[in-house]
């Protein structure tokens, strides 16, 4: 890989800030299985990133996002209860199994534009599994943010959906595997922050691997019902790690408040989206399309396919999808707290100056 | 429950020739779970009618279909493994999520006409389920016969899915609650036979509660990779009668060769048939189009609103879905081994008179 | 086996009344799925024979004892949720692992003398894993009544017991294979009637396979926290009969009060009783010990190697174990509804004839 | 936890070389989930380590010992089968039923002294659970080395273990959470070496965690028939990490042969070892007793009420238990590659001046 890459967001380790936390924390005895010192302050520090209302014993770090939906999702339901989730979703088609292999069937809706789910696609999803108890009984509706096309859901639409689950009995889960890049969007005046989150869910988690963690994801119980013995579920799923502080001691570094009001998680997370702002607008103005609005850090330009195999000798990325035309196909351009502008411009020209 | 019944063909209990079986076994000492001489029996009918091929160890007698399912499926698959079956599959929307719960994923493909899976089906969810490890591995094709819809494989379809899975490392796993109505089928002469069905799957099972059993399937299990250690599954999950002799002395009776040359099974399932062609015929001479070709014991006609109404201060049937015009609906109509000739005259009569 | 059978009390099939019953309600046309007239009636008798504090909504039959506690148990724990039974308990040694195969733990505790648990056992297994999270939670106690050694808990060993688990958080959950038995056990004063255990336990089930029917077990949910949704856990574990009247018709005639104020129930486990009684004291007699009191329906003389050889060449019976002295061996009897005095008569004098 | 710890082995961080190694590596652009380069040459070093008879695919690096086990165990193993541990067994009394959540039934046994499993008490719970299919089948059995109590299985021992499980079926699977310790014991000539390790198992797993590590363990697939898809089980149990070089990065540090001919893993492991040497010979000479020979990293004196109290002053340990005379208490101290020879001599001071 001495090549460029745009490959995805956790293609270098750790962002250096939390490198040094580790180091300079290392030779401190702690108390072992999350109990230590600084997962206690990165449970503070969530905490007020969050508004304040989840207490810190409802935050748990694990290793993984599988492992996060896993322990989550598997904590909250009984054997007969199943998971809406759009056909797309990661507990669908990138997690092998995993949801099923706790027990639960999920219930895949058609994505709607963005890759979102929507009020009335959970209601078709209850519409078409009423047949009980012949169908098993949706509980829980599972969706990320940002989405797996890199799409954000505005406050008034998470809104909407975390009130039709309150009333019709459902659990509002929420992947934030790349949260960070959510909540540093800027398309909009009606982004989620935090707090909003926190508020309309029932449960969500923070993903660390996409900003700059070595590894790493917090889960946060919104809904105090769902809190007893979460600990036990870390534990048993094999999530609960004898030296807890490594996961403790990151998350310290990326919610830790800065003196201009803003902490490491935002920042590196805005670093990734304006770098994959900048590419959007960069292809845009050479005339090419793009397939879906560049609202984190993930971009889909559509390009000739000449051009791409011009741009892979130089640069890693998926190639998404064949475009309509034949002639053209979706690529996937992924940014991250790594990406240098200096390779983000010299894509850029490498794009314009092609014809 | 007064009307007579079309709603489905478990509206009574057993064919009295069953329960003479009953009777008459009744105060013998047989050894427990399904060591009894009467399961013996039973086994050794099925062997021969199903071709001879398959060991009479191999063949496990259960109580329901869907512990049939459960413990099939079960037994034959690693943790990481998937089933491909279509969308309206008995086990995708009929069985409260019982495959899941014993942690499988099940990946769906859009049914054919008539509910068919087809190569292509498979092939198309092979292709969408290709990114490992991320993705499940699938590794069973599961589909039904007759299928949900009352449609029939013939010879030349499931020898080619047959093949397919063969090939591509796929177990192919046939649901045979009404195996029976599919056996009796005589819309084509190119209907599988039992013997075809052991040789061209590597397990299936044969539904007794749907042909005049009180309770009881058989499983086969065709391919003897897949035999070992079957009877534990049986047992841990709950499907070992400590008096097994009573699906025994149901299934020695329903296969125990007659002097025509065939059986009760075959017998039940082509009354039935002929029940549902009766249905069928009569009430396309009224001038009614049916939503699906009858070829076994379902009956999917669609009738004007008003004509459903009527009919239903007289007889029990399900209102499947509403027609394209509005003003009609499909129903389903069930025929079964007790259905009475009168009955359905009456009910022809009953459609033909009205206008 | 054409001996005469002690081996145990499923070697026939069912009492001539249940037959009956299931012969005269054959033909009328009844719901599916537990939804028929008997079941409904059944519920009725159960109630009232419980003491009338259960509603029937709360008690559900299924079809064999290791499902009724696959289901019972998986209903009611979450994943990290653990349950402490006896050493010899069913569900630990003769289950094939179902329990596990639910996904929790089960926590053996050594029997006390009868083969039961006590206040202290459990007591010492709540103290022996109390490591949290490290160790699973224990939250459900099994007992089986009668005991796996044909012993019966008194009424003041399971109020204490009951009392023990309401003030520790645990559920109480008992095995009633061999209720009947126990029910109509006849040692002491202090025997616990239907209406003690609905009021003691959470949860418990009736067997009706070891008392005359054909099969089936009664759940009886006396904790209405625990009985929201318990019939999708009948469906997805496969225990939902499409032809559910089949054991609604034979609990309705095990259960329907008879002129005398008894049951079919209680007489035919009286009979069994009584008949595992005269074989006790005429063994007795004869100068053998027993291995454990006689309280219902098993019977475990000591008897010399040279005896039992000769016994076995007329009777069917389990050799249990070695006695001390190397020269006798424990061999268990077992009774049943369907055993003939002349039967035991004759056991008794070919015991009292050896010398 | 200003104090000094002798509580375990994983109070620390990571040993710097390892720290560095991830600092070194951090901003090299890598393949994701263990495919990139550091990952590739640990792998090479372990199978060197290993005896080279191990294929570098049947390498894999997971972040914790619970999910070691979860995932080596659960991907060998059809339903029905069962794993033989000792009752202290790791999994059977410190993960929280993880094993049982898989769905897989732990038969456990007594264990012989130093914490062991013998042939013996494997071939006796053979013997006690041999009623099939009424028990589960026991199909693997599960040891640690060094075992929960410190001691370390000497070459005899696990070949005869070995010999016995080949010829009975059964898979031999062994912990490896303090392998390195267990590798660089000293008390006798017949210690295993990790390619008699690899040579007498079907999988066992090399601990991370406690010998520097931040966090991983690598697991090793002897028997290659169980090879094939175990990449699959490590993503959906959720252990495979994105970032899958942090795991690669600490494997290669620790297993990169040095000039010495050895390598950091087995140096810190020595080290560790020589401390707890220093600690048990120092007690002694002060006229206490041991409860266990000390022979890896652990050393369990059995030491007055009173001194214990003193020490607890300035120490952190475990009391593990009462010793059997009432006034004294067996305390468990855990050496690790970070413990200071002078806290072990200022400890042993302590213990020597007491009187």
């Amino acid at each position: 890989m001495a090549r460029c890459s745009f490959l995805d967001d956790y293609t270098e380790g750790a962002h250096p800030k939390i490198l040094e936390a580790l180091s300079s924390t290392n030779m401190s005895s702690q108390q072992p299985y999350g109990e230590d010192e600084y997962s206690s302050k990165a449970k503070e520090y969530i905490r007020d990133a969050t508004g304040g209302g989840v207490p810190t014993s409802s935050i748990h770090f694990v290793v993984s996002g599988t492992l996060a939906n896993i322990i989550s999702i598997g904590s909250c339901l009984r054997p007969h209860e199943a998971v809406i989730a759009s056909d797309i979703g990661h507990i669908v088609v990138r997690e092998a199994g995993a949801i099923e292999a706790t027990g639960h069937k999920l219930i895949t809706v058609p994505h709607a534009p963005g890759g979102k789910l929507t009020v009335d696609s959970i209601q078709a999803a209850l519409d078409k599994n009423a047949h009980f108890p012949h169908m098993a009984k949706p509980r829980m509706v599972y969706l990320s943010n940002a989405t797996e096309l890199g799409t954000v859901y505005t406050k008034p639409e998470l809104s909407a959906i975390s009130r039709f689950c309150g009333g019709r009995g459902l659990l509002l889960f929420l992947d934030g595997a790349r949260l960070a890049a959510a909540s540093a969007a800027v398309h909009t005046d009606s982004i989620l922050n935090m707090k909003d989150i926190a508020e309309l869910t029932d449960m969500f988690w923070i993903g660390g691997t996409k900003v700059g963690a070595l590894l790493g994801e917090a889960i946060v119980i919104s809904n105090q019902a769902l809190a007893a013995d979460f600990v036990f579920h870390v534990k048993q799923r094999g999530g609960l790690l004898a030296k807890g502080r490594i996961l403790g001691v990151q998350f310290m570094e990326l919610f830790r408040p800065n003196p201009a009001g803003s902490n490491l998680f935002f920042d590196l997370a805005a670093h990734a989206n304006q770098m994959a702002a900048l590419l959007s607008s960069g292809i845009a103005e050479a005339g090419h399309k793009l397939a879906a609005t560049t609202e984190t850090n993930q971009v889909f330009p559509i390009l000739p396919n000449d051009l791409i195999t011009m741009l892979q000798e130089s640069y890693s990325f998926y190639v998404w999808e064949k475009a309509a035309d034949g002639d053209s196909s979706v690529i996937r351009l992924v940014t991250s707290w790594a990406t240098d502008q200096k390779q983000v411009k010299a894509f850029i020209s490498a794009v314009q100056s092609w014809n």
